[in-house]
This record gives structure tokens, C-alpha cells and sequence, in this order.
């Protein structure tokens, strides 16, 4: 079951434009300072981070709310606020912390770092939704730099044991 | 616009079937061994806690998503974890730290016991999401209770200024 | 490295008038409706949470913080704070964010409701506290209540799995 | 009283090394792409957050922790790992969560940021407390990045509305 919640995940994330490696990417950015892990090695960080039921939790959820938004079923009057990504609009971010929580305060210092940077696959969905006043990544962009940023905490913790 | 995003609530809860006197009187029943507070007088407290547009955000949002799941809008993997309300899906408790962060530590201590009490319309509510295999108020349980914790907070804080 | 951290917190609490089997009680106090763990389970859950090290850090800082107050070596003005435990002090709570964080939503209300209802040994430190001018126990009867919380999420996750 | 707090936190941050300009002067930094503010004005907004309670709690708490491991006072075993300000030590991050969390998600992301980038006097503390074994400011660092970031949010909200 939980096997399959993954695999969904992972096929979900591709559907909204969003690879394993796309991700592995940021991490590599962020960490090749301090770090010898490859793009690769952290692909399987972030699998493993996949295997949590609280992450693929968050990641379906906040897909399925960003869905439902360009579906324009929810109220106009939250759906227009979500969808400007409004700057004190924070559910976004306070669902990630959901993954965050899990990974410590090095994911929570990376995940506003990529988030400010707009580090790789990032800037591209915030432009994507931007641009496309019928594309609403508002969850996605911090589902991402959530992802990316847990990575790279799991990866701190692996070399100092 | 402000002012109108409180009124939206307001009447989103009400056709949720949540009164600010149900609210109010969770807080009266978990303060009044503490305090001479009346339920009117919660009451507000919690209409000023709704001028807070971080906490109209995770009402809107929390409610579009239990309406969304009722609708059988989003995809099964997720709609059914979230309709069961599985006790290891946690998106209902993080969503509404964002309205307990602001409160601070009573807030969540309080809010904490009438989850695990289910003290007045959160029973209701969770019976009626539970009965009803057309209704979900997964994510409105969560709301209900943490605006009524908040109102503890805000009380107990004012007491002591 | 880090079997030693937990051996040294396992004596600092002992030390401090908690054993394993304190917290342990807790636990089974506040999940006896749902579960058949022991006492002896919760134990034996509890040990595994003190291998972690976010948890020993958390909960070697909290009582070197309460016997700093203790012995009068932090200014006045925290001091007195602290050592009252004023309702608005929320430092306490937020350092066992730390081991609650890790546990999940579970552990958040579970923590809110043993610390509002003062379950077993957390009452009596509750007290002694009050009682004798000498001893500070602000941040170890949170520190309790986040690890018999911890407990019991960990219990109600093993039985889902 | 709560005047009187303000005050001996200010006090205690000077005698710590860091006066309101250097935290204003981080702010400056990182929004000064996106605003006019100047970096008195943000003196200003640091002066505010500096009237509550919450915050000159957590900052009078965090410098307390400092000192007392300056002074040799915690136990040899938790003070070892705050003084090293261990990368898997998230206690420091953890208190300032207190401050973070009434200044919503764009604290957090700016938090985040100047943490890993050590912007201004940051860096400097970063660096007495690696330079001079008998420095320790692991929980100072943090708490000026919170209080910096703090005031970011604070002046985009003031911006917003």
C-alpha cells in the first residue's frame, strides 16, 4: 500500500512536469560545496524520502489542491489568492513543513535558501505558473524546494554517522 | 478585501454548519475552570482572530479541500486517505499550525486536548464524517478546534497585560 | 558516540527524579482505550526514541537550562521568567517541538493533552516545582510529556504498518 | 514590566556584540531588491517585534545558553556539542521557531536564507565563536538571523496592506 503511494508520487510529480533528477539537480547545487554526493546519489535520497507516509501525504495533497485550483472548482474567493501565489499566502509553505519537520533544521535553512534562490526546476514553475494563467504550481514550488531540501539534510546526517 | 475575505468565512462555516457560538463554546468549556469569560465573549475574541488573513487562508483552503474530497474531485490515492481521516494523515494538524503558530504555546496545548477529547461540535463533526459517506470534514474537525484553542490563548494572554 | 548521549540522558533524568518507566506510564495512561501495549512496550519505545540524537540534545538542553535556574546563574530577569514557568513563557514547549516534530501529528496532540491534564509523574513535577523555591522543573515536565507523546505515536504507527 | 524586558534584551544584545543596525543592516541586505525601506526604518521594525513578550524570551533564553556554556557551566557532555554548534545541533534553530512563527512563512524562507548565507554580522559571530574557544554564540547567530528576518516579513506585510 504504502509501496503504491509512492509510485504514485513519483508518476504524479512527472504528470505536473517534475523528475526525480530535476530535483537530485537542486540538492546537488546547494550541497557540491560541501559534499562528494553525486546528482545520482541523491535521486536515491529523495526515493527514500518517497517511502514516507507523511511526505507522499503532503506532495499528493498540495498537487491535488494546485489541480483543483486550475480546475477552478474551489471558492473564486480562495482560488484567486492561491493562484497569484499571493506573498502572505503561507499554507503552501506550512504543508512542506510537514516534510521539513522530519528532516531536521538543516532542511528547514535549505528549504528557505532554494525557496529565496529560486534555485533550478523552481524558477521554472514559478515562471510556468506566471505565465500560464491556467497553470497553478503554487504548492508544487515548495513541494520541490521541500523535497530538494530534505535531501540534502539526509545527506548531512549520513556523512556525520 | 480583507474585511471581505473574514465575511467569506464566516458564511463558509455556517454552511459547513459550524456557528462562531459552537466555537465559542469549546473555548467557554476548556477556560472556565481558569477564567469568568463568558461565550460571548469568546465569540469575540475568535471574530477578531478571523481578521487575521493567515487564518481565513487555512479555513478557505481547508474547507475547499474537504468540499473537494465530497465532490470526489481530487484523485482516489489521495481523496480516500483524506476521507477516512487516517490517523497518520497529518495535513489537517499542519494546515491549521498556521493559525496555532500565531497564538503561541497554550494555543497548541489547548488545541492538543479538545483533538483528543473531541469536546462539543468537533464530536459532531467527526460523527457526521464518519456517518455520512458523502461528507468530509477531515480538515474542518482541525479548524474548528484551533480557532477555539486560539481563543484560549488570546484570553489568557489578555488576562495577564 | 551517540550511545553514549543516551546512556549520559537516561541518567540525567534519573538524576533529575524520572525513570524510563515514569514516562512509560504516561503513555499507557493516555492509550490504554485503543491499544494493548504494555507498560514494558512503552519502555522499550521510549529507549528507541532516546537513540535519536535531536531527542538527547533536546532534552540535555532543557534540564541544563533548569538546573542553570536552580543554581542561579542565568540574570534575574530570565531567571525569575523561567522559574515561575509563567503561562506566557513558551520557550519550554517550543524545544520539545524538537522530539515532537519527529513524531508526527500524533505526538502534537498527545503532548497538548498530557500537559493540559497533567498525567502521572508530570504532575508531580508540576508540584515540587511549586513547592520548593530550590527546584525548577520547567522544561523537564514538558520534556515528559514529549517523550511518553512520542511513545505513543510510535505505538500507533508500528500498528498501522 | 514588558517595557523593562525590551530594554534588558537590548542591553544584553550590545553586551553580546550586537547592536539594532547590525540586524537592521541584514534586513537592508535582503530585501533592499524588492523595497525602499531604508535601514532605519527597519531599526524601527526590530524595535516593535522587540515588545513582545515571546521574542525577548527567546532571546534573553538563547544568550543565557551561550553564556552558561562560556562559563563551563552546563555539563561537560551538552555543552561540548552546543560550543562545536554541531550541524545536527537544531536546538538553536528550534528556539527561534518562537519568533519565526508569529512572523509567518516569509520569515521562515528569509531565516533560512541568512542562515546559509551569513549575511553581516552573522558571519562575524560565526566567526568569533569558531576563532576564540572561549566565545560560544551558537544561539546569538540565530537569533539575530530570526529577529533580521522577522523584520523582513514584517515590512512586506506593512507593504501589503
Amino acid at each position: 500500500m504504502q509501496a503504491n503511494l509512492k509510485e504514485v508520487t513519483i508518476k504524479k510529480l512527472k504528470e505536473r512536469g517534475v523528475s526525480i533528477t530535476s530535483i537530485a539537480e537542486i540538492t546537488y547545487q546547494i550541497q557540491k560545496k560541501y559534499s562528494d554526493y553525486t546528482v545520482e546519489d541523491y535521486e536515491n535520497f529523495i526515493l527514500e524520502i518517497l517511502e514516507k507516509r507523511e511526505v507522499t501525504h503532503a506532495v499528493l495533497t498540495g498537487i491535488a489542491i494546485d489541480e483543483a485550483v486550475e480546475k477552478g472548482i474551489f471558492s473564486p474567493e480562495i482560488s484567486e489568492v492561491i493562484n497569484r501565489d499571493e506573498p502572505l499566502y503561507g499554507i503552501d509553505e506550512i504543508l512542506v513543513f510537514s516534510i521539513l519537520n522530519i528532516y531536521g533544521s538543516i532542511a528547514y535553512t535549505n528549504f528557505g535558501f532554494v525557496d529565496k534562490e529560486k534555485t533550478g526546476i523552481i524558477r521554472e514553475l514559478d515562471e510556468r505558473g506566471h505565465n500560464n494563467p491556467d497553470q497553478c504550481h503554487t504548492f508544487l514550488d515548495d513541494i520541490v524546494g521541500a523535497l530538494a531540501a530534505a535531501a540534502a539534510s539526509k545527506s548531512a546526517h549520513k556523512q556525520q554517522r
